[in-house]
């Protein structure tokens, strides 16, 4: 799998995507990280990309003309015919999850456009069919930490790139709860006691505790969660 | 402002903190980020920090011990007396948002625990009243990222951090709505023209357009927040 990214900050990309995990499926070569840098498709003598907002309006949107001439570089290394996916990183996208990320890893290229300023002129988007995503809602000073996010939890899922004990990671939100407590070695530390029923080696019981608690987890931290949870048994 | 990240990666978290703006608040002393490194508090003679779950199940799990000493010496740079708070990244967090980033701007210390593994012993995290925090609903390799997502999202709103330029990207969630889409020069391009109210210059106008475009683009990318905003008008 292939990811593609265009950024003004090329450098922050390379870095951000070089962890244990997909360093190491870099080098085994499971997944491919190339970057083109949009300052190198300025059109005007001043090197920059960005210019003033029609209509008014504070702060600087990235222009059309730029935007596509780093696309047309960066999509020329994808395979004639394959199929691709271009995405926008920008708080305007809709929510990226887990579900989205499952389904971006069934593409083998996947190009990202990295917001910065105010954004980008919505006609290259358009021409494009850039898919928007955002990470969550809040504000970042670029568009890069969500492009490396994005990589991340989508390259993961690439087979072969997580090891079998990585992989009940998933379980994350498994059954549409958060993830139960959990303990190690020592059973005391601090005058904490790892609960009993953990140690009992009783596997029915240390599921149904583990199913309470993270249904107690959730209800707490997230009542959204909880709610979707309950709807979905039919007791909301 | 100061951040304290323990991690498995210092080096990771060094540069994905290092990007235009958040770079150059650093250098400009207005944050400071300092790294502690998790696998220099190994209690083993193998140098790990991770060990087996009790009541079973895939994957390691980080213990108490190396997370509380290296709590002790990331916190030992907080002056006596100083207010912070204690973030772990977990997607068993209650979700970070605009909201949090702005309560978290407030503290003058912040440490940060990165989750890995299965996560960590859910008793250190109670002795030292960790707060957790998801940053999306997605599953990552790693806690870094999402430290470094949080930092960059509550760094940008410590006082001479933004231009007055960039903190126009405020607007994205103001008003609960996402922000209308923007163009800039040229007028047409590939065919494609500037809506043209936005060239009136009637501002009257063109407010109307933008807010209907917001509604409009809200509605259809994010139906949660279209719904918020309906009911907090009553009009759901």
């Amino acid at each position: 799998m292939r990811f593609h990214v265009i950024t003004l900050f090329p450098g922050l990309i390379e870095e951000c995507v070089n962890t244990s995990i997909i360093g190491r499926a870099r080098s085994k070569g499971l997944i491919d990280i190339y970057t083109t840098c949009l300052k190198d498709f300025s059109t005007n003598s001043y090197g920059s990309v960005d210019d003033y907002t029609y209509g008014g309006g504070a702060g600087m949107l990235i222009g059309c003309e730029p935007v596509y001439r780093a696309f047309e570089a960066a999509s020329s290394n994808v395979p004639e015919g394959g199929e691709y996916k271009f995405i926008y990183t920008s708080p305007q996208g809709k929510t990226f999850d887990q579900r989205a990320a499952e389904a971006l890893s069934g593409y083998e290229d996947l190009i990202f456009l990295c917001g910065h300023y105010e954004g980008v002129d919505e006609r290259v988007l358009e021409e494009l069919e850039a898919e928007s995503y955002s990470i969550g809602d809040y504000v970042l000073t670029g568009g890069e930490l969500p492009a490396a996010v994005m990589i991340d939890a989508i390259a993961r899922l690439v087979p072969g790139v997580l090891h079998n004990g990585d992989s009940a990671e998933d379980e994350s939100f498994n059954g549409g709860l958060l993830e139960y407590p959990q303990y190690t070695r020592p059973a005391v530390w601090k005058d904490r006691e790892v609960p009993e029923v953990l140690l009992s080696g009783d596997h029915k019981k240390v599921e149904q505790y583990r199913h309470l608690k993270a249904v107690e987890r959730t209800r707490e931290r997230r009542p959204d969660m909880y709610e979707e949870y309950l709807r979905a048994r039919g007791i909301w």
